[in-house]
């Protein structure tokens, strides 16, 4: 119980996701376990029926965990404009309790389109931001490095990718304490000269930008390397590079299960090294980071896999009280507006 | 010694790539014993002092292996425009044997870009196709997939993309032997609505291409699984997948050694997986497949790793072999004259 008693809570859109509530209430009682406070947006019977199961009433009663009211959920087919006019929609009652000033921040697993729109509409952009950016963390030989924007801008324009690079530095900076984060520009070659028309012009804003710490231009390679702390994309090339490396992951790690059950010998050593290839696992596993900030709003918004696991919720809602005990919108909005 | 007596040789740059003639010739040699006829084009000086490290004479008297002097070489950090005007460099010597009937196919691991210029300013465009594309194999859950482009066009429209699926196709049916082959675009969902302004148009187009097998869109995690036996994309979007996913083997690879060595059991029971794991790193190992067809052009020509190693030229040798004489570029011409 370390939070401070003045912070607003987190809140959940506790109906999000390919697995519905389960998962969703399962995290949020392990964040409230650990301190976080927050608000369980959805359908009252299904939420409490959930929170039952984990002998959460402790929780409750300490007020770190609460259940706010939400008749309708955005299916994970609809359209997301579908949000619009929907205001008894999950995501439409937990981006709205934001907007209200009843929470720091939102997270949902639920429909990323939809919960874009949502956030987009009600929270509006911060001043300087022309589009937000979804910001995905990965894996690297390094730690773990950020990518933006994995999804919500398919054609952009040239300018966005210094506004995302400028919103990602601070992010880093200001939530994971990394000191002078080093941008790149994601490209089919380091020489400047390489690239598609988005990224030349792009290239010439960032190498200009001073108050950034431009790298210049990475490769596909650099990623997993950890060459920079951020690379910037645009979200059709970033979407693309997201889902293949998880796509890859799953794939390779399919091929050493094989492996390790293809004869009686390797059977045997797969008992000796399972613990060790399956800390790798675990470091490619999205829900390691729970979920990826949309960044350009006025306010706090966490997007997460529909496939979510409570692991994953718990810890998206841990990175967004982080978010908010660092003051992170403010932080964002200042940098901007330097600019 | 299987090959047709009638059948022309194919031409390597034995010069091109980071490790100058050394693989290349090894690699020569290695397809001359599978009976392939090889023209080594450079220094002949070098080729031969390499040669002689192979006890290559005999394939030399049976006129497997033959060098052709060139006295030039477009190096590694020259610009590809440097070709133009460079007659004595290997890659143009090479490709001019082909444009003049004495090879079938030209081979480099040279520098792409020159390589490409080379061929295009050479060999010229098939009808009907407006740019080459360097088609990538895959490995994937099902085999191995293509994708194209890698990297020749970073700006194209729609047309490209429909044509190169139509190369593809070919390529796969007449080269690999695989009927029917279905294709998928790239894009960020499913959905015939998701994607960029190009993706948008080019489905469309796919669409109503009756000769064509069209899945519709794949995304990235498609590519490893094997969704569709070729994935069409723009070649900045290609080219960023390919060295994303070559990067992201590598650094899972890594991790696995590094988990194998952690401790005494890791390193017991590496003893016992290591030759199962060291099946799948050959399977993700660019080097299985050698090179990369450039196609679209009046003549063939495949483009490898400038790190390639000989085994990678062996098998690129094998490959353009095997275009060859499956009549592939009459056949690529007749599918395209048919739309």
């Amino acid at each position: 119980m370390s939070e401070r008693s003045d912070s607003l809570p987190i809140v959940l859109d506790a109906m999000g996701g390919d697995a519905g509530a389960a998962p969703n209430v399962e995290g949020a009682v392990a964040a409230a376990r650990a301190g976080v406070r927050i608000l369980l947006v959805g359908d009252p019977v299904r939420l409490h029926a959930e929170l039952g199961k984990h002998e959460a009433s402790a929780l409750s009663q300490a007020g770190l965990l609460e259940v706010v009211a939400a008749t309708d959920v955005i299916g994970m087919d609809e359209h997301a404009s579908d949000v619009r006019g929907r205001g008894e929609a999950s995501i439409n009652v937990a981006v709205k309790l934001v907007k209200d000033g009843r929470g720091a921040a939102v997270v949902s697993m639920g429909h990323s389109g939809a919960t874009m729109a949502s956030a987009l509409l009600t929270f509006g952009r911060i001043p300087g931001v022309d589009r937000p950016a979804i910001l995905n963390h990965v894996p690297t030989l390094k730690g773990f490095g950020v990518l933006l924007d994995v999804g919500a801008n398919t054609d952009v324009k040239p300018q966005y990718l210094a506004q995302w690079a400028r919103l990602a530095s601070v992010y880093l900076r200001v939530v994971e304490g990394r000191e002078n984060p080093s941008v790149g520009l994601l490209s089919i070659g380091e020489e400047e000269h390489k690239g598609n028309a988005l990224v030349l012009e792009a290239h010439a804003l960032l190498r200009g930008s001073a108050d950034l710490n431009f790298y210049g231009n990475v490769e596909g390679k650099d990623i997993f390397k950890g060459t920079t702390d951020v690379v910037v994309t645009d979200g059709f090339t970033g979407n693309v590079v997201l889902k293949l490396a998880e796509g890859e992951a799953k794939v390779l790690f399919t091929w050493v299960r094989e492996a390790l059950t293809s004869s009686w010998r390797a059977k045997l050593g797969a008992l000796l090294v399972r613990d060790a290839l399956r800390e790798i696992a675990d470091r490619v596993d999205p829900s390691a980071y729970g979920a990826s900030p949309l960044l350009g709003l006025r306010g706090l918004a966490f997007i997460g896999h529909g496939s979510a696991d409570a692991r994953a919720v718990k810890n998206a809602l841990l990175r967004a009280a982080r978010a908010r005990d660092a003051a992170l919108l403010t932080k964002l909005a200042g940098a901007l507006q330097q600019v």
